[in-house]
């Protein structure tokens, strides 16, 4: 199963893409500062390339609770909600996974770092290099939706987490 | 000029189309309470559905500052971003337009009330019907970009306004 993670921002928005345990892509779009219009098309049109290219068979986002302020979260909605219609145009459903269940699966623990959970990203998919802050998020809410759908196939049949 | 007017929302997305003081479209999109990504794809593609059909020229949509809590604010920020996607992916500029910019633009008074914009609306539009709360906001939205757009047009060469 290839899944595409993302990590939407409307200045930066990380991709990652894994088949299992294995680095397929990593990416951190660069929005600029234009209009956000502007913006929001391109994290759509630039997405859409990518699942193109790529196809991945699913996405997974970190589900976001809380901003800074009200602006900083309507621009944050604005750029998840881009992010989230160029999977769902494509045909993929989307998973969203809180940042505990996320840090979770990686790290083990639901209140680990964020250096602690971006060097896992790194060991678990074998990268010699660093993917950068935004792919780094993207990667772990991959790898999370990878080992929750593991998790659920090993459970005898009729069994149904949460 | 033919104008879509956008406001859009988590659970309902209101649109409004109108060619100068003429009513094309008004329409409220009802999105049910399914999962968020299902709701976006949904603001995306009913959107492109009903500007292909219309094919209005320019789109315009109100600034949003606040909130009740971050979490709203992300909800409303998601399905901005859809349906401002849904318009620069048909070509369409969209411009926004302040909540005190659009009552000037309709009542003449920046403080006025919900109700008296709905009035005016129905008033500049001749409805004889309520289009309900959504589309209403859409049509101020999109009365607001043309008001704007001829003051500008009736100004001596060389003068922008803002």
């Amino acid at each position: 199963m290839r899944i595409l993670g993302l990590d939407p921002g409307s200045r930066k928005t990380g991709v990652g893409i894994i088949d299992g345990e294995r680095l397929v892509h990593a990416e951190t779009l660069r929005l600029g500062d234009g209009p956000m219009p502007e913006r929001l098309g391109l994290i759509f049109s630039e997405l859409r390339r990518l699942i193109a290219e790529h196809r991945p068979d699913v996405a997974a986002v970190e589900t976001v609770f809380m901003s800074r302020n009200a602006q900083s979260a309507i621009k944050l909605g604005q750029a998840r909600g881009a992010a989230i219609c160029a999977a769902v145009e494509a045909g993929l459903e989307v998973h969203e996974y809180a940042p505990t269940a996320i840090k979770q699966a990686i790290v083990g623990r639901g209140r680990a770092g964020k250096e602690q959970v971006q060097h896992m990203v790194r060991a678990i998919l074998k990268l010699d290099f660093d993917p950068g802050e935004d792919a780094h998020d993207a990667l772990a809410a991959a790898l999370c939706h990878h080992h929750t759908a593991q998790t659920a196939s090993r459970l005898p049949p009729g069994v149904v987490l949460r």
